[in-house]
C-alpha cells in the first residue's frame, strides 16, 4: 500500500525538494520510509537522507537490508558514518561492520566514541553465527537490593537506549546474572518490596558461545521476549531479542530450501547476489549431480552392451537430469524470494531475473555441457554424440533455468502460490520439453531421427 | 539437555508418585514439562497434569502441539476441559476448539463462563487464516483522558490476564482505536501528563479479515511485539502478538517446503499425520506428475516411431521420474520435520519413520503402478511391457521413498545439516538405483536383457 508514495518521493527528486525530502523522513513511520527508499537508487536514497537527522537516519538505516546498507555506506564520508555507527543498535552495527572491508572499518573506528568501540571490538570477536555475534549489550539490569520504586526510577534512566525494558535482568557486582524480572511483575509488586523478593531465581540463559540457531530455537519454543546471554562464569554478557530471533529462523528456513533444491545458502537475497557467486553455488551442486548421471549412463551401458546404436538412450536420464536440477534451482530461488518479498514484481524485477538467469544458464549449461562433451566422448568413443549430449545439455540447462524462473512469476502475478510449481513439477516439464530438444539436436546432427549407427 | 528428566518421570509413573508428578508440574518450566511430558503418552501425561493446580495445568497446556492437546482433551471430563477452556487464552483455545468435533464443544460449551463463551463464538466466527482468527482479545486498553498515574493503575488491574501490557491501545467510548502507547514511553513521561498527550496517533492496524500470513510479515517487518486488530468501522477487536506471527511465519516455510517436493501441506506434523491423509497428499501430486511422465513417454514414442523395441527407452523417463517424485516427497518431509525438531531420534522415531514410509510407498507404489500399467499397455499395445514397467514403478517407488526418508535421518546423526540430502541428489541416486532395478526387472520377465522384440 505504501508504494503509493513512491511516486511522490520520485517527483521530489526531481524537483529536488529538500524540505519535500525532510518531511519524507520525519512524517512516515522508519519502516515505511526504509521500504520506499530501497526502491530507488542508493544515491537517491542518500539525496533524501542526508537531508534528515542523526536519529531518523538511524531508524531508518537500520530497516535497510544490508546489501542496501553497504551500498550507502560507501556515499557517506567518514565523519558521518561514524556518527551513524555510534548510534547503531550494537547488534545491528556489528552486522554491518563484519561485511565492510576491514580497512575502511579500522579508518573509521578511531572517529568512533571510545564506549562504542570498545563494545564493537567486543562484539567483532565473537566467532559468526554464535549467541555473541547476534546479541545487543543495550539490555536493562538492576541490582537485587533495591525497592520495586527504586527500580522504575533506574529504568526511567536506562530507558531512552535499551533494546527493551520489558525483561529486567537482576545482577550482583560482578555481573553474574542472579535474577529476572518482567515489567509486568514490577508493576503488579508493591513500591516497597525488594526486587530480591519478587524476582525469579531459575533463569534459562543461553551462553556466549551457543549455535545462534539453538538460541532462536529457544526464545521461540519459550515465547520469551528476548533471553540473556552469559559468558562462561555466567557473567550477564548481552540478550538477544525475540525480532532478531525471527529473522534468524526465517534465514535458517531459506537455507534450509536453498539446500533442498540443491544451491549452496546465499547470503543475500537472490537479487543482491553477484551473478559469479550465484553461479558457483550452483555450479558446485550441478557438476556433483552430474557425475551421479554419468553413473547412471555407464549403468545403461552396461545393460545395453553390444547395442552401441542406444547411446541416445544411454544420455537420456543424464540430459534430463541436468534440466531438472538447474529448473529446481532457479525455481526455489526465485520462490523463496517471492516468499520473502525480497522484490516487488512491478520495479522491473521479473525482467531483471529472467534476463540473470539467461545469462547463468548459459554460463552454467556451458560448462556443464562441455563435461558431458567429454564423458560422452569417453562412454561412446565417438564424436557425434559428444556433440549431441553436449548441445541438448546447454539447451536445455537454459530452457529449465528460464522456464523454472518464470514459472513461479507467472502464477503469483495470478495470486497463486508460487511453491505450487515445485522441483518435481518443472523436471516433468523439463522432461517433455527435454526429449523434444534432444531428438531434434540429434536430427541436425545426423539429418535423422535415432537410433543411428555409430 | 531436558531429556535427562524423562528417565525421572517414568520412574514416578510407575512408582505412581503423586507428589513428584505435582512437584514435577509445579517446579518446572512449563514449557520444560510440556517438552518432556509430550515424549511419554497422553495418559501418562495426564495422569501427571492431574495432579497439579488449574492455572499450572493451563500453562503447561498451551505448550503442547494441537494433535497433542486434542489426545489430552479425549481423557479430561467435561467439567475439567470446561474450566480448562476458561482459562486458556483466547487464540489458543479457538485454534483447539477448531480441530476438536464440532458436537463435541457444542456439548461442552455451555458448562463455559459466559463470558468466554461470547468470546469463543466470536473469535471461532472468523474465517481461517484470517487475523480475527489468530487475534487474541486479551489486549491492554486505555481511555485517553486519564493521567499516567491514572494509567499505571489501571494497567495494574489489567495485567495478570492480559496477553501483553507493554503495548497499550488508546480507545474512545465505541472502543475506535484513536492512539498507541508502548510501557516505555509511559514509563519516560511525567505521572500528571495525559495519555493523549503522549500517546501516537497514526497507528499500523490490520483489518480483521487480513490474511494471517501478511498480519505476521507486518509484525515481522515492522519488530513489533503485537499488531492491534480492527474492524470495518475501525474499532479495536484484539491484537496479535509476536509469538504467534514467529509461529505463523513458520509454518507458511514449512508448507512452501513441503509444496516445493510436490506435497500437499500437512496440517499436522509427519510423525503425527495419520497415513491415509498423507498417502492423498502425496497421492494427488504423484499422479499429476505420472500424467507428464505418460507425456514424455508418448514424445518418445513418437521419436521412436517404428522401432517398437524401444518401448524400454520410452518408459525409462517414467520410471525414473516416479521414483524421484516419491523420493523427494519424503525427503522433504523428514527433513522439514527434523529442523522443526518435530520428533526427537532417540525415541525410536527414526524406525517409526521408515515403517511409515515402507507402507506409504506401497500403497503409493503400487496405485501409481497400476495407473502406469494401464498407461504402458495402451501406448505399447502388449502385457509383458505393462508388467516390467509397472513393477518397477512399485520398487523404485518404495525404494526411493525409503532412501528419501533414511539418508537425512543418518546425515542428522552424523550431525550434518539433513538439507543436504537434496531433492535432486534423491533423484540422481534413484536413476543410478533405478535403472537397474528395470533393466532386472525386464531379464525376470523376458528372460533376457533388452532390447526384445515384443
Amino acid at each position: 500500500m505504501y508504494q503509493l508514495l513512491l511516486p511522490d518521493l520520485r517527483l521530489m527528486l526531481s524537483e529536488n525538494d529538500e524540505q519535500g525530502m525532510k518531511e519524507f523522513c520525519e512524517a512516515l513511520f522508519p519502516a515505511v520510509s526504509a521500504e520506499i527508499l530501497i526502491e530507488v537508487s542508493p544515491e537517491e536514497a542518500w539525496r533524501v537522507l542526508s537531508k534528515c537527522s542523526l536519529a531518523r537516519l538511524v531508524e531508518i538505516f537500520e530497516y535497510f537490508t544490508l546489501p542496501f546498507q553497504i551500498e550507502l555506506v560507501d556515499l557517506m564520508d567518514r565523519e558521518c558514518l561514524s556518527r551513524l555507527i555510534e548510534e547503531m543498535a550494537p547488534d545491528d552495527r556489528v552486522d554491518l561492520l563484519e561485511r565492510l572491508d576491514p580497512n575502511h572499518v579500522e579508518s573509521i573506528l578511531p572517529l568512533v566514541a571510545q564506549a562504542e568501540r570498545t563494545d564493537i571490538r567486543k562484539l567483532l570477536s565473537y566467532p559468526e553465527d554464535s549467541a555473541g555475534s547476534i546479541m545487543t549489550t543495550e539490555y536493562a539490569s538492576l541490582p537485587k537490593d533495591i525497592t520495586v520504586k527504586e527500580a522504575f526510577e533506574r529504568l526511567r534512566l536506562q530507558a531512552p537506549d535499551r533494546e527493551t525494558i520489558y525483561y529486567i535482568y537482576i545482577i550482583d557486582e560482578h555481573r553474574h546474572l542472579i535474577g529476572f524480572l518482567t515489567m509486568r511483575k514490577l508493576i503488579l509488586a508493591r513500591p516497597d518490596q525488594k526486587l530480591s523478593e519478587i524476582m525469579a531465581r531459575d533463569i534459562i540463559s543461553v551462553r556466549v558461545d551457543e549455535d545462534q540457531e539453538k538460541v532462536a530455537r529457544d526464545i521461540d519454543k519459550y515465547g520469551f521476549l528476548a533471553i540473556p546471554v552469559v559468558d562462561n562464569t555466567n557473567r550477564l554478557v548481552g540478550i538477544v531479542t525475540h525480532d532478531d530471533a525471527t529473522d534468524i529462523l526465517e534465514d535458517e528456513a531459506e537455507e534450509d530450501q536453498q539446500r533442498l533444491a540443491a544451491v549452496e545458502p546465499l547470503e543475500d537475497s537472490y537479487l543482491s547476489t553477484p551473478l559469479l557467486t550465484l553461479s558457483k553455488k550452483r555450479g558446485v551442486w550441478l557438476f556433483f549431480l552430474l557425475g551421479a548421471s554419468v553413473l547412471t549412463a555407464w549403468v545403461l551401458q552396461y545393460f545395453e552392451a553390444g547395442d552401441t546404436n542406444n547411446w541416445v538412450i544411454m544420455f537420456l536420464p543424464l540430459v534430463l537430469a541436468s534440466g531438472g536440477n538447474a529448473g529446481s534451482q532457479s525455481a526455489a530461488l526465485v520462490i523463496s524470494a517471492l516468499a520473502r518479498e525480497h522484490f516487488s514484481l512491478k520495479g522491473g524485477s521479473a525482467l531483471k531475473i529472467i534476463y540473470r538467469e539467461l545469462f547463468l544458464s548459459t554460463l552454467l549449461g556451458g560448462t556443464v555441457g562441455l563435461v558431458s562433451f567429454g564423458a560422452a566422448w569417453l562412454l561412446t568413443d565417438a564424436i557425434e554424440p559428444a556433440i549431441v549430449v553436449s548441445s541438448t545439455v546447454l539447451l536445455v540447462v537454459v530452457m529449465a533455468s528460464v522456464a523454472g524462473a518464470a514459472l513461479p512469476i507467472i502464477v503469483h502475478s495470478f495470486h497463486v502460490d508460487p511453491a505450487y510449481m515445485s522441483t518435481p513439477l518443472i523436471a516433468a516439464l523439463v522432461d517433455v520439453a527435454g526429449v523434444i530438444i534432444y531428438f531434434n539436436v540429434a536430427f541436425l546432427v545426423y539429418g535423422s531421427y535415432p537410433p543411428f549407427a555409430i
